[in-house]
């Protein structure tokens, strides 16, 4: 992806969500966690943004989405406000009045609308949100907003390890644009599930229903190709605001730089993505799956998360057992009609598979694929010229020892 | 379901598939695994029978399921000949003739016709079958064909570490008939996955369209509702043989004592569903989780079978953690749309969540709920009249170890 990326001109940059021109942060410790690390976050863009924004699919929903999603609504932004260390989902009408007052409390705090706040809690599922910690946090955290280090990255974590950041630049008529991201992955918080969270922001000027196509078509390739474990959580988003900074004309689906700009976008959804699955609960390896030569995207990118979300295949990652028929079976049972025969397997460089018969090679070849820290797997199937990429991990004794034993 | 099942008269035998009368088996060490156990049977029925099969849905299928599938076409079969060791999936042309010759010599050996003889292969894939070691084991299980122990039940096992086996009678117009079973589970044979098969047998008269509709709801209802890892294997089969020894008039769905003889099939199936959850590789506790208040069976199925395949609530149950918002988060993410505020859900006899909040309870008493050997989680909707069960077992770090590290 190197290689296609430079053909349309993208550089990476350090920096996550204030690389790009008029955006600030605040991240601060108010003690909805028990960890000494900040917990309560401030994203603000000094201008006006278009925003748009992605939902879990999970029909049971936090209550932070119903009111990003309603403050998103129209499709403008200036803000979010997040915490960790509880979800605020499960929590019934008391859990809805906490959103609102979050809302509430940022927009006052900032000195904007409730309507241009979204609010994101990640953490404890079916606990109601100390209000007076999260008020004294927002107070807090808007007090101190500015460009240095990212707080915020920091303020959204839960069991990750890392902060996850990128910004990536693009030129977009005839203007620098640039695009920062910054996000959490799948992390088990008590007692319950863990969230994936993404904010983007960027210094273009881009039309709202351009920005929703944007982001709609890079989760798609990025962040819902991810798998952990397979559990979609209650709060996933991913939220993008736009404000303009950089100048330039006002970027619609017709711009002959579209492209340029969507791609960025898309990169920088990927990096992030890649360090979910990097820093998924317990994981040793980076799986990334590549599937070629399907009928059409969609199918392409079943078979691919089909493989990376099976865990026969991730346990045989973490053997590092070059395991082929595992990958041949998820790719039977993914919904997805294919004809076997056709169909050949790659660990790293090594063919394992063709024609429907196992290919002669080396084991210990095969499964030195599977020891390093990024490891690909390949299937090329003969059905048609569409491919698409799934990230995940492996499944280690960690990850049982995480999900299984925190509360003894 | 004791209670279901006495009510129409279902009694318990020992015993497996030898119970009801005129069927024979036979189970020697022919040498395709190398463990010294029974590694190749046969199941002999000393009449005609009919037939019917369930077959995987995988799109990669074994060998053995195309001959079988042929076999079965006519409704009609006199015997199983099995191995375990070797599932001859994935093995291109000349698997395809090693199934059909491995049927040739059964016939042989029996006396009966090609055409009348279902084969069934479980263990490695992507290798060839050692035919000559196969021959030799047919012809041996042939010569001790008889009713005593079961050495079929042996010879079809991988990592299985017990065999599964079960036998009910009922009363069917006039005559008590017998209905036996066994089962193999989902065990990882080097370097491939898993197989389920289970075979029924009765000696109730049963016409073939009957008989095909009686194995396909049971299979429904019971096999379909297990799962291990959520990996459907290549070379899943259920195949049942109705010989008609105990005499009486030829069943059809039509006839009024239908519903006793596919209650007892249906038992039978949910006997050795339940032995093969339990006996889930790595697993400590069998997983029962029943779902109320549904719209239909189907929605009602696919929110059992989405919380009993939940790494999350699997990991939950192997901690003793009565983690209900993981049981909550997996429904979510079923397909099914359901309204989470009218949800109940219990773990054991303890209520943990209702109305769209948490319910005050005492978290050690719904811990130990779940350590037990078998552990029930209960959930109930206000969608409608429809119930479902599904059966899992929990992760553990010896899951993670007989799939991670067999091969070093």
């Amino acid at each position: 992806m190197v290689n296609k990326d430079a053909t349309i001109g993208i550089n990476t940059l350090s920096g996550g969500v204030v690389a790009p021109e008029g955006f600030v942060t605040g991240g601060v410790v108010c003690g909805v966690r028990n960890s000494g690390r900040r917990d309560l976050g401030l994203l603000f863009s000094e201008r006006d943004c278009t925003a748009a924004a992605v939902f879990t699919r999970n029909v049971v929903k936090g209550a932070p989405l119903e009111v990003s999603r309603e403050a998103v609504g129209d499709g403008s932004l200036r803000a979010i406000v997040a915490n960790s260390g509880n979800a605020n989902a499960a929590t019934g009408r008391k859990g809805l009045e906490d959103a609102y007052a979050m809302q509430d409390l940022a927009a006052k705090a900032l000195g904007i609308e409730a309507a241009d706040v979204a609010v994101a809690s990640t953490g404890v599922i079916g606990e109601h949100l100390p209000m007076e910690k999260i008020s004294a946090g927002i107070e807090a955290a808007a007090a101190e907003l500015g460009r240095g280090g990212d707080p915020f990255a920091e303020a959204i974590l839960t069991t990750d390890t890392r902060t996850k950041e990128v910004a990536m630049q693009v030129e977009v008529g005839g203007k620098v644009v640039t695009v920062g991201g910054t996000a959490k992955g799948s992390g088990m918080i008590h007692p319950n599930m863990g969230t994936m969270l993404a904010f983007l922001t960027t210094d273009a000027a881009v039309e709202k229903e351009c920005l929703q196509e944007t982001l709609r078509q890079a989760t798609d390739r990025t962040f819902n190709r991810v798998t952990v474990d397979s559990d979609t959580s209650p709060s996933d988003m991913v939220i993008i605001l736009a404000n303009g900074a950089a100048g330039g004309e006002m970027l619609t689906l017709d711009s002959p730089d579209y492209p340029a700009f969507a791609g960025a976008v898309e990169a920088v959804a990927r990096v992030l993505a890649k360090e979910i699955a990097r820093d998924g609960e317990g994981a040793t390896r980076l799986v990334e799956v590549v599937v070629e030569g399907a009928r059409d995207e969609e199918s392409a990118a079943a078979l691919a998360k089909s493989v990376v979300g099976s865990n026969l295949v991730k346990a045989a990652v973490f053997g590092e057992d070059a395991n082929w028929g595992r990958v041949l079976n998820a790719m039977g049972y993914s919904g997805v009609s294919f004809d076997p025969g056709d169909v050949e397997l790659w660990f790293g460089p090594v063919k394992v598979f063709g024609s429907g018969e196992p290919v002669e090679h080396e084991e210990a070849e095969a499964n030195a694929a599977l020891a390093a820290g990024e490891v690909r797997i390949t299937a090329r199937l003969g059905e048609g010229g569409a491919s698409a990429t799934a990230w995940g991990c492996d499944l280690t004794y960690e990850y049982v020892r995480i999900n299984g034993s925190y509360r003894t």
